[in-house]
């Protein structure tokens, strides 16, 4: 196992360190190091806090900043954040509108969310928007239902610019719970990843292999097929997701092309331009559109297609200004 | 070899139109594909025109837009741009106040790049800046120089805000020959490259083998040495390239850790982590930090340090605002 780290007991804690180092202009760590919140709260907005298990990086701590999250607690790698390092962060960061917590769809994270709001719950106002955007057909039997997976970034994208312009918690949280179920992924992995603590590959691919239907947490997907060219690819994963979405309202397209750690920007352009194509042979027109490496599990290599279909005052809340690490734009 | 690409011959093209379509609010293709430019050429400002080979995306299209380049031409993998490539660009995005040639230093982008300076000299005033950052200890015996390699960030960046605030051709040239020689760039290999024309590694390394002072090309690098920790690598590394900077002016450094391909960000962060750490115990004060997969090495796996000392002018020229698909932001 050939990483950039030093032990896998510190690399979380190094590597959040880099990061807060590196923007420090946006970000700052709590006192204890617990989370990562903006340096700037802004007083009277609801407060938007996310969170999870490390090894998907830029993923939370990389939206942290104006127009979208206030505040990132990570746990060890894909290991929830502890409900005591979510009541810190909700309570450095709610200053009397509320709190509106963003959770992945995964059991550890939804139960340590739940109790953080109901241990935070008689001093502040919290709502929770869930995100399961895996594409039914990617679900082996699962009692937890869909996962959340790279949707996680518009939703946080499309809420804090919601939060910025001021709307309250009750707003928030309904527009949360209705844009969610608009958001569907599907990923494919060529390789494995190495959980440094394990030293071992969670699952092992031929040199002719690809996983279709991963998650990002390292764990089989829902078919293991012979690996084909990019268009093929694509074809598979903008079909299945395109067949599990709405079927009205189909000109606000957004369309994200997600790297999961180890696939080089040119490989992403690339699996962009054949979806982009094949999305718009099913009458969706692609109007906004993000490729890169936002949400990744650990050094896997492979990507995932997360299309939403937006209404027009969601377009324009995607469009709002934002100033984070990983995602950052202006008027 | 699994790649998310179609055929090889088809891979630039398909990633470049992907680049394009995914970014048409910044740029466009030219008529004929053969470059990139900005969508709004801003008239009576010196061009700044770029490229060289594929296979280094971002680089050099990903910085094209305001505050950078009005335009990139791509060879294919790891090929240089034609001098009718290079012409074209010029002609389409000199208004009359001249072109800046922005180059990195290898032979075959050198003369190509040349050539399309003396063709276009009779209509357009030309001047270039020639980018050559690696360390002196990564050099192999070559007749050329030093390699021009992420540094290009740097360079772009700066000369490109200061043709934006209106500086004349001469003075950008002054600039750029100021600046060029201050930047210092060392990169470290996990794995060697696989370049799809021929579908093998350009070099093979162990499973506890990396390569010291790799380019970008896939060439080997100095000294091939058994994996170490990430503090080990990024101490040499650093020490490496402080040893090769000037002795004075230590107050403005600016730290860049580039991903060559398949880094994920978390590991990028915990490099820089120890990286900062490292230069700031040599009295180089890191006041400006980029982190991130900027110039890559096709799909290759591991980093390069980049550092840079800045005076104070060249600071404020890092921090104006920029908008381009890969580098973006506001006053």
């Amino acid at each position: 196992m050939k990483k950039f780290i030093n032990t896998a007991e510190t690399m979380v804690a190094e590597s959040l360190a880099g990061f807060v180092a590196a923007h420090e202009d946006i970000v700052v760590f709590d006192s204890d190091r617990k989370f990562v919140r903006r340096r700037d709260i802004k007083a009277g907005k609801v407060a938007l806090v996310s969170g999870g298990g490390s090894g998907h990086e830029p993923l939370h701590v990389g939206f942290v900043g104006r127009g979208m999250l206030d505040a990132a607690c990570q746990g060890h790698v894909f290991t929830s954040p502890t409900p005591d390092q979510i009541v810190r962060a909700i309570e450095a960061t709610d200053t009397g509108a509320g709190c509106l917590l963003i959770v992945k769809n995964y059991d550890g994270d939804v139960m340590n969310f739940e109790m953080a709001a109901e241990m935070a719950a008689d001093r502040h106002k919290i709502e929770t928007v869930l995100i399961g955007d895996d594409v039914e057909a990617a679900g082996l039997p699962r009692s937890q239902g869909r996962r959340g997976v790279a949707g996680a970034v518009i939703v946080e994208k499309i809420l804090g610019a919601a939060a910025e312009r001021g709307a309250p918690l009750e707003t928030l949280k309904a527009l949360g719970d209705d844009l969610a179920p608009r958001i569907r992924t599907m990923g494919v992995a060529l390789t494995g990843v190495t959980v440094p603590q394990t030293q071992r590959k969670t699952f092992a691919l031929g040199p002719d292999e690809m996983e279709m239907g991963v998650g990002i947490h390292g764990e089989p997907g829902q078919t293991r097929e012979p690996f084909r060219p990019a268009d093929d690819i694509l074809r598979h994963l903008c079909e299945t997701i395109v067949a599990d979405l709405p079927k009205d309202n189909r000109k606000n397209g957004l369309l994200l092309i997600n790297g999961l750690g180890a696939t080089p920007p040119a490989e992403l352009y690339l699996a962009y331009n054949a979806a982009r194509r094949i999305v718009e042979t099913h009458g969706i027109a692609v109007r906004r559109s993000l490729v890169g490496t936002y949400v990744t599990s650990l050094d896997m290599s492979g990507l995932s297609v997360t299309l939403c279909l937006l209404s027009d005052d969601e377009l324009s809340l995607w469009d709002a200004p934002v100033n984070t690490a990983a995602l950052r734009w202006g008027e």
